[in-house]
């Protein structure tokens, strides 16, 4: 039982936190300050009741207890806690929401104290989970992950598969603190303040659950001190609350959500907040100064071996690769969705089990943990089906705002697939991930440039997408050949070019097999293996538009957003005619060749393109 | 208790439905045999134990029972019923994966029997759901709808999304089968045959539960009887079963998932079923016959009537416009995801509340339920804000194999919403929804051409994805002027227009800014309204291209996938240099005017662009 001192401290930071968070707001004008009213005590009892420890003058101190608002929209209170922990002033507390603030209106990395950025609700607790995994898997230290949970947010699918995962990991060091607070956006939760419903359901996932006042300081508390008990259990302190609490005319009310208070408003709230002693502040305990666990740098990176004559499929050669280059990357990290056998990440699973996570058909939580990862110092590798990496597309949006570094491998791209049908065919995978700002999207065709390429991947800080294939592709290139970022191969080339045909994993052979057909009939076409869609290698494109008489890009994904709408933009200052050979038909089941043919990206179809044009 | 003839005669129809499941893959050399023997008995007592009422000569009948495969990959379960029934012959089963036929690799609307395609697991529940809802509120048919179900899918989210949504609608009409093999694709699932750990969780969420040994046909009988009486309570009927159930070299063995058996294992697996009757046929119940309640289509569609200079926002008019067309189309429903309040689809939720349904924050299963919805004849509007469609990305992308009729509206369009942030911008709605085959993508300046967009989006037959604005802006058109999918408006025109300025959303109305600015300095350029991005208008393109220097296009949207790169897509046929503005830097939060300013896409950008080129 902690002293009446304590709990008086405490109640004085969380009335000035409040105060902190009706100020912002009506500063700014707009934000959540109700939604932030409701979780003060759980998040002013973590800080300033013992339990968090943060060294605040180094937030990237491996021992910090980390902390995820996976309710974004309570950012005020965010910034709050730390005002009351003295690191930020009334003065920055006015810039909220201003351009050029670190104090955005969802919380970004833009403040140092943010371990993600979040905002698109269901996504805080597998970043936790992800940092979970690395204290107790990897990095091996005692830190604890804390995630500040809403109620509304519980309807998420996202949270059920990292609630599974959590629970299956035996993950004690998670704790989230579910604030109850009855109220969504336009309406009642599901399930109101029924805390047993919750209670209910996240226990049957395996977790340990107490449910409490959440407003009452003892109780919050209390709660805490159980959670510093767990060992193998994730945790999750259930906390009834009112929905701007504190302020008698906008508590447990609709109508109050994401609206600040009007000047007038704020005058009548601050009169019922009463005594706000400025002065006080809340202290933060300070983690041990412990080592994470070094993975052995051991060895050197092997050389590339394939034997010239026999096709590998580059999704085997994505497994090998991560095999390769880990004593160059010891912070690498494959995390795979129940596909290893498909994706081969299990060829990495089987020589560094250690460094793999199964994650399970949970495409979702797989993201958002190798997030956490990555905010920790690891370079994840994810890996699944191209067309399953959809299922997460809003982690993967919402990770570009977290400064990311992970590498994304899908599978099984396009038609060429074959048999299983449309439902497994990637054929959205490059406009998804080319959307994402500032992403690395890689398409290699062979054995050789997708073990560079993967090698390219780790060295860049950033996300990349590699798209493998599933059946088997002749071997291109010498084991020497390099491949960059932003580069192409320029594979058949001469002076008489009449058309230049740019292809990249199926249907580079299919366009090296029409070069040779054409080049019979006397009519000669460049080809370009385009490995890197994006960035696009704009000279080479440019120099074969200049020496060609029309462009042919021939892609096995649907025709928007992909390889030939990229080398429209990278050709953009050129007037050659370009034509765009892709998937435009609903696409079945059927052997890979008819099904090239069928959608007119077979040679077949390169070659009567090559016949229009010239 | 059934009798013995009926089991003696399931049994049967059990053996010769794995005969049928062998002999398929086998002759097609792929496909899923162990993953479809587990399910037999489960599949074989619904159709044929009296359960399942169903008129296979009208599959479209609307007092069906439905089934779905939500794992799609036992497809040659699903096929072997159908032949069981007598619908299709051994010689159709020998085009099983073969191009051409309707019986493909996973299920889809090919084969008329299949409700909708699957195979991107964890989906067939929510579209289960879809129809649940529709028996229930809509066509109040006591028809019901059963979801096979795989144990590994069960890790994902989106199906303790339907759980919770199901609950929280008292569908006892929709019963899930779970099939508990115990392996997934590489390995054991997370719960293995700890059938108590689903029932857990299961129940915790509101389910009636039931497990059993999903091999005993007395069992399986007897969950479903039980299932019959539900009432207000989803079912789930968890059986324990064995992968690759009648063939001991196969059973619960690892490594057997999606492989068929050579020529020599089959004949060796065939001794092992023993006596095959390849004369007995099981019989469906016909369902009763019933007219679906019929939605009055009461009265006049009104005129749209907006003050000329009062603006309002596109996402309000979004919202006005289903009311006021909701006469015209009686089969219209919305959903939204908790943010009714933000989309406006609050004002049909208002004006016609029975034919709204809350889906709370759990985008995937709301995307799956309105695909539910489709099928059974409904044309479902999603609402949310764009960037949370990206939550069901996979949900949107399988539903184009099922011939689906789904609008989704997406608010909140790019940097312009300011303050909350980049987590809430919808930057790459318009690249994923242009990805989709022949999806319709339209973008609406003003509340007009919004209302009568929406009324098109209603009258078209497939996928419509409408982008609305968070603020107020313009209104530029009478209340007459017609829209159609694939048109624009040319807004400013002139014989001297030096170039072409296309925009949509708010950066229609920085182009025409840009105009007037520009004008009072002699330079004149034509503005064009591109409200359908998806098809384009590419009859205007290329006169504005023809008629002017350069073209160039601005969009509140990350360049790859968008309306810039839908204009060069679109202008292929001309050479006409086209410049395109779109959001390059990370967004922040701030006001909307500065963050336009500050991704160059604002009118001081368009006019630097212009001046540039002229």
């Amino acid at each position: 039982m902690k002293n009446e001192k304590m709990i008086e401290q405490l109640k004085k930071i969380a009335t000035l936190m409040r105060y902190y968070i009706l100020f912002m707001t009506t500063e700014a004008g707009s934000g959540h300050p109700t939604s932030s009213l409701s979780a003060t005590e759980l998040m002013a009892c973590l800080f300033f009741g013992g339990f968090f420890r943060y060294d605040a003058d180094h937030p990237q101190c491996p021992n910090n207890d980390r902390l995820i608002f996976s309710k974004g929209h309570a950012s005020p209170l965010f910034y709050a806690l730390w005002a009351a922990a003295g690191e930020l002033t009334e003065k920055d507390l006015l810039t909220y929401r201003k351009f050029g603030s670190p104090l955005e209106g969802h919380p970004t990395v833009a403040f140092p104290y943010v371990e993600a950025a979040t905002g698109s609700l269901g996504q805080g607790l597998s970043i936790g989970l992800g940092m979970a995994l690395n204290a107790k898997y990897l990095d091996k230290l005692p830190y604890r992950t804390y995630v500040l949970l809403g109620d509304s947010e519980m309807a998420e699918g996202s949270q059920w598969e990292s609630m599974e995962i959590a629970s299956h990991y035996k993950l004690g060091n998670l704790i989230g603190v579910l604030d109850v607070n009855r109220l969504g956006q336009r309406g009642e939760t599901m399930y109101g303040w029924d805390l047993e419903a919750y209670e209910k359901r996240i226990s049957s996932f395996g977790w340990k659950t107490r449910t409490f006042d959440g407003h009452s300081i003892p109780e919050v508390l209390a709660a805490y001190e159980e959670a510093m008990h767990a060992t193998d259990q994730p945790v999750m302190l259930i906390g009834k609350t009112i929905k701007g609490k504190g302020v008698s005319f906008i508590e447990n009310k609709n109508g109050w959500h994401g609206k600040p208070l009007k000047r007038e408003e704020y005058d009548r709230a601050l009169k019922e907040l009463g005594e706000i002693d400025k002065s006080v502040r809340g202290e933060i305990s300070l983690p041990e100064d412990l080592k994470p666990r070094q993975q052995a740098a051991g060895g050197l990176v092997k050389k590339i071996d394939y034997p010239a004559d026999k096709p590998v499929a580059t999704r085997k050669a994505y497994g090998n690769a991560l095999v390769r280059i880990f004593p160059q990357f010891p912070n690498l990290v494959s995390l795979d969705g129940e596909v290893s056998n498909s994706t081969y990440a299990e060829i990495f699973k089987e020589a560094f089990p250690d460094r793999f996570f199964e994650m399970y058909i949970a495409e979702q939580n797989m993201v958002g943990a190798a997030l956490g990862l990555s905010r920790r110092g690891k370079i994840p590798f994810v890996s699944t089906f191209g067309a399953f990496l959809s299922r997460a597309f809003d982690q993967i949006r919402l990770s570009q705002y977290s400064d990311p570094n992970i590498k994304f491998a899908g599978s099984h791209a396009g038609v060429s697939i074959g048999e299983d049908g449309p439902s497994q065919m990637a054929l959205e995978d490059m406009a998804m991930m080319r959307a994402i700002l500032n992403s690395v999207v890689l398409y290699p065709s062979d054995a050789v440039s997708t073990e560079r390429l993967v090698e390219e991947a780790a060295k860049h800080d950033g996300i990349v997408f590699i798209r493998t294939t599933r059946m088997e592709t002749p071997i291109l290139y010498g084991p020497e050949e390099t491949f960059v970022i932003g580069g192409s191969k320029v594979l058949r080339k001469s002076d008489q070019d009449k058309a230049t045909v740019i292809g990249a994993g199926v249907t580079l052979y299919e366009a090296l097999a029409a070069h040779e057909a054409l080049k019979k009939e006397g009519v000669l076409i460049r080809v370009i293996d385009l490995y890197s869609i994006k960035p696009i290698d704009e000279k080479t494109l440019l120099q074969a538009a200049s020496d060609t008489r029309a462009i042919i890009t021939v892609e096995d994904h649907y025709p928007e957003g992909g390889m030939g709408e990229a080398a429209r933009s990278g050709l953009s200052n050129s007037s050659v005619p370009i034509h765009c050979l892709a998937v435009r038909k609903k696409p079945k089941s059927g052997k890979p060749g008819e099904l090239l043919d069928y959608e007119e990206i077979s040679r077949v179809a390169i070659i009567k393109k090559v016949k229009e044009i010239v």
